[in-house]
């Protein structure tokens, strides 16, 4: 027993968009949030923790990098679990004396934009909650790292509840469905070739909750009907409706960043452009295939149908030129064992004309997937004697 | 007497917009609306009408190029006019009896969306009401051809009454203050290098009200205490009010554009730099000293006073570099009897980078102004036989 555990955690995407907090220490939402959880297979993060009594100080690595320990929400996930196992007796005192080590990377680029964060946390505490032994809701501690992190701490889709106490012991998150219950449903990330700097997503909320006249009604009025109708959406799989509310979610939130004063602009020309062939893809289809979602950021998530993702791609290739060899990464492209042949003839007939070369980076082809997981087969991060193995 | 009327009419800018129809036929708004007349000298419309026994049937020319006269719009104020004529007996019924041709063009590119029809519209119903010797609101019958047309009737800040009444007899513009109250205020439009087709406003804000949630707010709530306080930041000469009031509403406006479902998405990449760039120069300078706002396209129009122009056109030039010799259209840039010295050393320490080159096609700077006028020069668009002079 080298004493360290090491845990894998997912990505997860939102349908229904977290966008302002109603307490800033707490990390409480204005409005519960509705995601997806996607497969730990192509992005994850992968933390390994230990504490032990020969270290100096606490200390953590991100993406192979040292980071200051004094980050306040780190030490609040730490100091909240630490509370809970002093409380619980989960180990003894001696145990809790001792120093942590933390290492954490994620396997795609931080800077994609991809809610790394959310992935990171539900890691890190998944990790210290395990080496502590406590028995608790996972995605309260999570929310306190990074509020959209407590979604990523159960597979399938999840909901965050806001919650009304001002404690924030309701803001949890829960299962809606597991990762089983919709087996067709799969995800593409198009990441964007966008090097400008956005305002962050926790400073963004918080000048759209000082500013913002439209975020109000958002919340009160077109939030809480999307979130049931989406929720039961996604227990009848129905496609259609489920892609509705999310791209008119998606919209509506960047909507509001553009009523922020000043404005909040995340989505570029690229990003549009993306929207456009999407909806003009689906009149042609004469069916809703395809959703699009955007999050703090130029990416776009797009959600499709196991059936529909060959000719999505093929229109993607068309439309958005690549020279890149790479282009899709995840899971693998086969045509093979696919119910539908797939028509490529309607590409050479699609209205919108392609843009320029490499618009887009590269595609990620993904599917919804599990929650966090313990590494069993000791492929830790930190060495038997706590230090990093890079 | 050739028996021709010649007219000339305004652009104008609004600051609070109009954005979506209680009435499609009679073209009555959902919400009050304000704008500033610009000065004719600089842009306008300009349209020679005659009506002739003659003439075999209605003819209308735009911009050079005949166009068909069974233009619904077109229909309706031809008709409303000849109905108060007939009812008023300002003419006789032989006169009524005749044809008309219609010669109108602007002098600026119609394709830069500088509402171009609300000029054409409130020339077209100046000169027709003249020729047909009506006494009646023209800023309800401009409105009948193309809605923001009824504030381009008067001169200086211009307000749009939405009305309540389902005739429409109560939807008229009225003047705030004429074009001398606020002398200092001028205006820089910048026309971006963008040759995307727009969705057109009309269908826009069809769109609009079927499907956006947002819209219904903003109209409510946002619009209506933002008229009364910009009705009075224009009476007080009140420029931070007023410029925060322009900003805020542009904003909404296209919130609302994006909220709307599939979206409508006007403003580009280079027009949020523009904004970027008059957030960061009101940030250094600690006061707002220019205000953006965007209509249902990707250019900018800039409110600003008349001893920041300089130093604001130093800034566009510096940040939007352009290779054309004659960037600067309209009024003279000259620093002559300019009351303060502009800074042009904040140039240096600017903090946004320039951009590409050439992503503006030129800048045109220009003031408030008058009404329409009618030509007492005899400089007309048609020739004493009714013919188009080109």
């Amino acid at each position: 027993m080298s004493g360290i555990i090491t845990v894998t955690a997912p990505v997860n995407i939102a349908v229904i968009k977290y966008w302002g907090k109603r307490d800033e220490d707490l990390i409480l939402p204005l409005n519960d949030s509705v995601s997806a959880t996607l497969d730990t297979n192509v992005m994850c993060a992968k933390t390994s923790v230990c504490a032990r009594p020969d270290i100096n100080e606490n200390e953590i690595w991100l993406n192979k990098l040292k980071e200051p320990f004094n980050n306040k929400r780190l030490q609040n996930c730490l100091g909240e679990i630490k509370g809970i196992a002093r409380a619980q007796k989960s180990v003894d005192e001696e145990f809790l004396s001792w120093n942590v080590r933390i290492y954490s990377e994620n396997n795609f680029p931080t800077a994609a934009g991809l809610a790394s964060s959310a992935a990171g946390y539900a890691c890190l505490v998944t990790a210290l909650a395990k080496l502590y032994k406590v028995k608790t809701d996972i995605s309260a501690l999570a929310r306190l790292g990074s509020g959209s992190a407590c979604r990523s701490v159960y597979g399938g889709f999840v909901r965050w509840h806001a919650g009304v106490k001002p404690d924030g012991s309701d803001s949890v998150a829960t299962q809606i469905v597991n990762s089983l219950h919709w087996p067709e449903m799969r995800v593409l990330v198009l990441v964007v070739a966008d090097t400008k700097k956005h305002t962050s997503s926790s400073k963004g909320m918080q000048c759209s909750v000082a500013t913002s006249e439209l975020l109000k009604y958002r919340v009160q009025n077109s939030v809480p009907k999307r979130v049931n109708d989406i929720c039961k959406a996604i227990k009848d799989k129905n496609f259609a409706t489920f892609a509705e509310i999310t791209m008119k979610d998606s919209n509506q939130f960047h909507a509001v960043c553009l009523d922020t004063y000043p404005p909040c602009v995340y989505m570029r020309d690229v990003s549009h452009k993306i929207v456009e062939v999407m909806h003009k893809y689906n009149e042609i289809c004469g069916q809703t295939k395809v959703a699009y979602t955007f999050d703090a950021g130029p990416n776009a998530c797009l959600y499709l149908l196991e059936k529909d993702v060959p000719e999505v791609i093929a229109l993607i290739k068309k439309v958005f030129p690549t020279t890149k060899q790479d282009f899709v990464k995840g899971l693998p492209e086969s045509l093979e064992g696919f119910p539908e042949i797939p028509d490529f003839d309607f590409l050479n007939l699609f209205p919108i004309q392609p843009f320029n070369k490499d618009l887009l980076k590269y595609l990620i082809y993904t599917k919804v997937g599990d929650g966090p997981q313990e590494i069993a087969d000791g492929s830790h991060l930190l060495n038997v004697n706590g230090n990093p193995i890079n």
